[in-house]
């Protein structure tokens, strides 16, 4: 494995979610990565992310180098060929070669800005990064997919043993509008399994064709998590009107009674969330989101031990 | 040692002082903690505590990993069954199992709000951690307590050899209005040893009786300062006018003067100190304060050791 | 070496240039500083500076502390004998003797304030950390001077093999008002080398006499840039009229049309660079930038190896 940032740049999903769950089952330290760098680089706040790259890295015997982007460092020029006589003080360009210079494998965490879905989907800042690192490159989110999170929940719903589950994933109410990144990211890895996938939300919150090609679309939340074995769910903002929130009508809130029509069907979520909007108390007390977190560890740790055995 | 945030966390107080001293003598690097990762979570800032205790960490051989809430990570929710749709991004019992599930042991420091005596002096945050956090707890400093300054300060005592000292904690005037937290502490950890305690505060500062109780209180700065041997001073607000400041008329300052009337006795401060507001230059300068901040390592160091090997 | 805060602390620049090349050349992990800690104190940003050092520190087997003064510490106040009723929280006589307290080696970095020119000259925060640290302290950049950016500077120009070359410091546009640390420190640095240096900067620019003792100084770019061999560039305030920005008639961006005017020059600076205003893309892209920022790294690790042997 060279850069991790989509299902593409493993060749066999399956054995990479098998390899998460025997790191998981026996976690003897590994010497791997000693005297090898880590760069976390942070556009913004993170937290699960953050700890369990640094944790992973850690086990491998790895350094770990943590910079804020923004508030350790300097401000960023994302634009090739601009005259900088202005608030950025950095280009990219400069920032990711002399970064990457000195570390063994670096990750990014960026960010979409949700004003133009060109700019967002064409992956441009994490795209510069890896055009101008001169090391492996790991996305920790980024625009459009977060496949370290993805990883994590088909190594958690593996976990439980059921291989050909009947999937949900269900759009859920939010105070601001966020990208679609981990909801196309799920798309793209649970449609390389065998389980049979749904993805429900109101009209207008309808995912690029890219990402729910072949994938069951509803628009009716209770019709859909019926023997539902789980339910993932994940704000999102719209695609079509990129960046906005059209009205909603029903109640999309995931509660016990919603969760009583599935088959004894388990909640998911990435983490963080807004309890009690996107899902009850009740709902998020009884899920496999502790699960999922913890397994992030795992498959950072998979993920970087892939790439440091081809460095 | 399960968890560590308050002297009742110690079934004997003075062997801790003793083993903290001990370290001091002999420093040789210890692999109690190898492979193991501490995880200190501030909400607000920190210089002696953040420094001294990752020391203490690497001492043992530990990975430290650190998060700043509120700035490096997301905004945090206290109350339960709130409606997520506001500012807070992640409800507290969230962020702390999914941080407890990267770390072995955790470190946190939290934060007066000094608006409700009941919140702070129940510990909500604390106690929150230790509720939901799956590895042992050490407190950085939470509302009302700063236990690993307090054993630091009984350390820096008995270093001197004088068993039975006299020991005035005077309060102090600051501009800005300050947490108990301190004063209760220190309380809380001398009345266990054989010193003869006294507080000098002017009116309406009296602190929570559960401290004081059995503790000689006076409103006279300068008698009580009368052959003392340590004199221990820190600024707090009101506690039954909680969070208030009452007017003061005389000048609290502890200034070379005031210090003869001592027997000979050191000035101790836990720092960050406001100089010739709290204390003057000349008094600061001849003072215990950098053999403190010094101990606070050793402190850190034994109280993680005796998690480690809890473990 | 004890503290390494300008060519002055080493009586060999020539012999230490030779070892950050053999550092460079064979990078084979060090025990050295095992055990030992190094702290790193920011005042400002920064990015080549705060990575590269942690990065030559681990080399070493150093352990790493970061603290970034104003946003996870305290406020701090640098003037003596204040009554400090005011913003600052903490004074720096404290700061630094319990920082050095949990450090072994120390790092910082301060910044000109351009307001006064005695203070920035007289570098009254770097002093007041050599004065109040019980450790060895390593500049990261002063408010007049940069010595391990120097250092690494020279070490480029010493790694292509020219040993008599032609040096030009050119002086550059900027939209911010810089300081005059990196052209000075780069002047301190190239004169006790065999290198022809002439400065070229606009009237009103002229540097500290104490730096340009002996040099050419020319306020005609074009005929300065004749047959270098090197454009070092960088952007700098006004020191006869302090922080000021006196008005510039021409154009200083260094662009592929002036380059063409040397002897095959070679490009530098020390990063970040404004590009299209410092220098256009064209000969950024085609310049030692890189190869600098990678120096650093080792600069940084001679500087800390020479330290460390000596503790």
């Amino acid at each position: 494995m060279t850069n991790f940032t989509s299902i593409h740049d493993t060749d066999n999903p399956q054995a990479l979610v098998q390899q998460v769950l025997e790191l998981k089952q026996n976690s003897s330290p590994s010497t791997l990565g000693m005297g090898k760098t880590l760069g976390l680089i942070f556009f913004n706040p993170s937290l699960r992310t953050r700890l369990s790259t640094q944790k992973a890295a850690t086990n491998l015997g790895m350094n770990v180098i943590v910079m804020n982007i923004n508030g350790d460092a300097w401000n960023i020029e994302f634009e090739d060929g601009t005259v900088m006589n202005g608030s950025t003080q950095e280009h990219i360009k400069d920032a990711v070669q002399v970064i990457s210079g000195y570390c063994d494998v670096m990750g990014v965490r960026t960010f979409a800005k949700l004003e133009d879905p060109q700019e967002d989907y064409q992956e441009k800042v994490l795209n510069n990064f890896i055009k101008h690192s001169s090391v492996p490159l790991v996305s920790l989110e980024s625009a459009t997919l977060h496949p370290l999170q993805s990883l994590t929940d088909l190594a958690t719903i593996t976990e439980t043993g059921n291989s050909t589950p009947k999937v949900v994933l269900s759009w859920a109410p939010h105070p601001k509008k966020l990208p679609q990144a981990v909801a196309n990211s799920f798309l793209q890895w649970i449609t390389a399994t065998d389980a049979q996938t749904t993805v429900v939300h109101p009209k207008g919150y309808e995912l690029s064709d890219e990402f729910t090609d072949g994938v069951e679309v509803s628009h009716d939340q209770e019709t859909a998590l019926k023997d539902a074995d789980f339910v993932y769910t994940k704000n999102w903002c719209s695609y079509a009107q990129y960046g906005q929130t059209p009205p909603v009508e029903k109640d999309w809130t995931i509660n016990q009674q919603k969760m009583k029509l599935t088959n004894n069907g388990k909640f998911m979520h990435c983490l963080p969330i807004r309890r009690n909007v996107v899902a009850t108390d009740e709902v998020i007390d009884n899920s496999l989101v502790y699960e999922q977190a913890k397994n992030r560890e795992y498959a950072a740790q998979a993920v970087l031990q892939n790439i440091l055995e081809e460095l």
